[in-house]
């Protein structure tokens, strides 16, 4: 029996990483196969072949007989326009029957995990199907073994970098404090003790800034990894956007999913850390983890819990851990927004008077512990050396050099429209309001303007006079000015005294 | 600030369910606001607005300054072509915090039921978070209660249909097994005795045949609601297509992201079903749960506690259950496909020699038991009741009218292409796979071609000899009939002797 075929079109919309086909309503080959709508269907040219959902059309964007290829589709197919493909009905997914199994309370061992994380890395898994996964291991319902099996498959499914250095230092925040831009003034300090701490970034997500935008403000992140390694084997370390490296890519897969729901996931949290670290070749992690009532942990149970988890599953794949609990109450520094948090960031690096003295005390407390973990400092030295290496200027001076080799710097500018916020009443500053703050910055247009954002001029204990300012609003046009102010005044609990 | 506005254009790509719009990548109001693909935006036309996802577009599909609508997104938002909309960011859904709330084991009360049935009636839950809620009500998750505010809430948000009766009969099986169309033998029995049994039934959605599916391959079956009530007054009875109603519309919502998981959910197929009956107008309901190893109830523990499940919460919603056990070992009757079932209907109410005999009993016994239920014959002589009408032919006259009613009678024919499938050995029948069989007559193109299916030589407990025929499959084409037999290849164990 022939196989009919299909004309393939590129149809350039953009549907994020679904892969969607467009075929004529009264197309012969969609009545004959009983394609609908929405129909999931196998895509075949040559040894290639993707899974796609179907959306007909009535409007001659595609004529019967051609099927259009979606922007992802068309990419990922790799069939030219005119070539001629197959469709075929897709085999059920065996991987979803873990789903379920999971769902009705079971617990999955390591193949298992590895055949769904497999599924959902090769894009075969519909929304409907990776939201269901991703429910199923929320709150607290995977065991720490099965957090390993995921975190393990999660590894396994992506690239791996290999240094060719017996011990790579690393460190992460599980976030949700704005601001807290320690890892561009640890870094510098650690490789200026001559220790490799070469730190692939994300950006925001969430966040009004991550680490790669504010380092974009000051200089290029987009380094491929062979300019990474040879950075790293001059100056021992680098800064750069991790997301080109594809390490534990199912990890933004499942993370598209779980934004939307703001669902908590102990087990998810985990694996998606420790993954991107293991894969990102890292030995020793440092992970700071701020509690505080606005803050991811709230409280201190919540966060030994935490530390325990992170500890055992990190040994299980080869990790040493060691985690910090810091002060989650409030953001640290003043700056939010990624060129904000670059203006923080150097101050500190250059000891200016002015600079936000939380963020440096909070840097040369992590940046002392990642030198006592590398057992090259006494276990009670690591901050003086790191508070030295800082005041003497090699930090500042091992940071230009990095920067400078990733790509030219960029000049820091703050963003023309401004807006200051003032104290309606005369007091001392009680609470922060960590996540309504990073909206305040998002909605003024941080990260996508990285000239946007805040500036706190007061903070936690800090006394206020009726009128004077408690923070100031920098946006790129008015219209965002006015998100933010908008925000702002339907939100009056930000601050409070 | 004057918002800017964006020109309406319909494209005619069917998105099903999902408000999909277009938008040029480089399009101003998309770039000020921040929208980037999938971003939920809500678009606003005088007092109409729709929340919709972007899928932001390169070729010309719409040019900046215009956006595309699907048409699901078109029909809804109700903006000619050329008209001027506004955009916003959407607000968060209040609602999908009470779905974390249930992930996290809480119980949600008739106010919260109601406000994420409302949005999800009004089509603004994506598939993720009808996923998360789906999953988070599936397994036994949900209380007596909270199964009555879910369908509670589920019956206010579509229409209801007054019949302006006293009694109102109506029967529902729970399915999952293939031929079985007793529904179309009851409803003439029952309204030859003088009782209002109107049925609004559904098409199949997994099945290869529903009621309105059989039904149509006799008569039209597609009535507005004032076409309905006129044959219902005339002859007690109508058999049409539900579809068109609105009756609890959330239902096919949910069950459009059920299908693809298989989720077995206890409190949504119950909220499913009687949200459905009690919009649909009916008072007493008689539900019919085969019981088998390849049924949806596979044991009788299973069964009685969701007979009580049933009754509990109809009688919480003002609706009298009967639950009715029946055998769900096999098929009922030899067809299976709309034409083939509606052969054997026909043959029992013609009261043929060869009419399948498990098809009349079953038929018999249900209609005795809503004949008793409606307190108008004795509690013992509903099926002697029942048999008389269908003896007599006054059944099959009562059928025949509402079918001359509801459209012009159609010839039954079998698709042309077909296959016997015989035993390969001599012995018993001892087992038959319902879900796998139903499977075959799918892939030889029921429903959509009413003419393909199987017709059943051997049924549990017939001896066959080998070579003899086990059964035929019917098809319309030569490529269905062989992906049937490829999957009957593959499937050796349907029949086991």
């Amino acid at each position: 029996m022939q196989q009919p075929t299909l004309v393939v079109r590129h149809i350039a919309i953009d549907t994020y990483r679904e892969n969607i086909v467009y075929m004529a309503r009264g197309c012969e080959i969609c009545k004959s196969q009983g394609f609908q709508a929405l129909s999931k269907l196998e895509v075949h040219f040559g040894k290639h072949k993707i899974l796609a959902t179907l959306n007909t059309t009535d409007n001659g964007l595609v004529q019967p007989g051609e099927i259009g290829l979606s922007s992802t589709a068309f990419r990922r197919l790799q069939a030219p326009e005119g070539s001629r493909v197959t469709l075929s009905h897709p085999n059920p997914l065996v991987s979803t029957d873990l789903i379920r199994h999971k769902l009705e309370g079971k617990r999955l061992n390591k193949n298992q995990f590895y055949s769904i994380i497999k599924d959902i890395s090769a894009y075969r898994y519909s929304n409907i199907e990776l939201t269901a996964f991703v429910v199923a291991c929320a709150q607290k319902n995977l065991s720490e073994t099965e957090i390993v099996h995921l975190t393990s498959a999660m590894i396994k499914t992506g690239e791996m970098i290999h240094w060719g250095l017996p011990m790579v230092l690393d460190k992460h925040c599980i976030g949700g404090i704005p601001g807290n831009r320690t890892t561009m003034i640890i870094v510098p300090i650690v490789a200026a003790a001559g220790l490799p701490i070469p730190k692939t970034s994300s950006r925001a997500i969430t966040s009004p800034a991550g680490t790669a935008d504010t380092m974009e403000a000051i200089t290029n992140v987009q380094l491929d990894l062979h300019e990474m390694k040879k950075i790293v084997r001059e100056e021992n370390a680098v800064i750069a956007w991790g997301g080109s490296l594809s390490l534990a890519p199912v990890d933004d897969i499942i993370i598209s999913v779980e934004r939307p729901l703001s669902l908590d996931s102990e087990g998810q949290m985990v694996a998606s850390i420790l993954s991107k670290k293991k894969a990102a070749g890292s030995t020793h992690v440092l992970l700071d983890i701020p509690i505080g009532p606005t803050a991811k942990v709230k409280n201190q149970r919540a966060g030994s819990r935490l530390q325990k988890i992170f500890e055992n599953v990190g040994r299980k794949i080869g990790l040493k851990i060691q985690v910090v609990f810091t002060d989650g109450r409030q953001p640290i520094g003043q700056g939010i927004g990624p060129c904000l948090e670059a203006q923080d960031v150097l101050k500190v690096l250059k000891n200016e008077p002015d600079a936000p003295s939380d963020l440096r005390e909070k840097s040369i407390v992590l940046a002392g512990k990642l030198l006592e973990m590398s057992q090259t400092v006494a276990a009670d030295r690591g901050e003086a050396i790191a508070n030295e290496l800082l005041i003497s200027g090699k930090a500042l001076a091992k940071f230009l050099n990095i920067a400078a080799k990733q790509g030219p710097l960029k000049r820091l500018e703050l963003a023309p429209y401004h807006y200051v916020i003032k104290s309606h009443v005369t007091g001392v500053i009680h609470t922060i309001h960590n996540q309504k703050l990073a909206k305040v910055a998002r909605l003024a247009g941080a990260p996508a303007d990285p000239q946007a954002g805040i500036y706190l001029h007061k903070k936690l204990g800090h006394k206020v006079k009726k009128g004077e300012p408690l923070f100031t609003i920098y946006s790129k046009n008015e219209e965002d000015l006015s998100f933010a102010k908008k925000y702002m005044e339907e939100n009056p609990d930000i601050f409070t005294t």
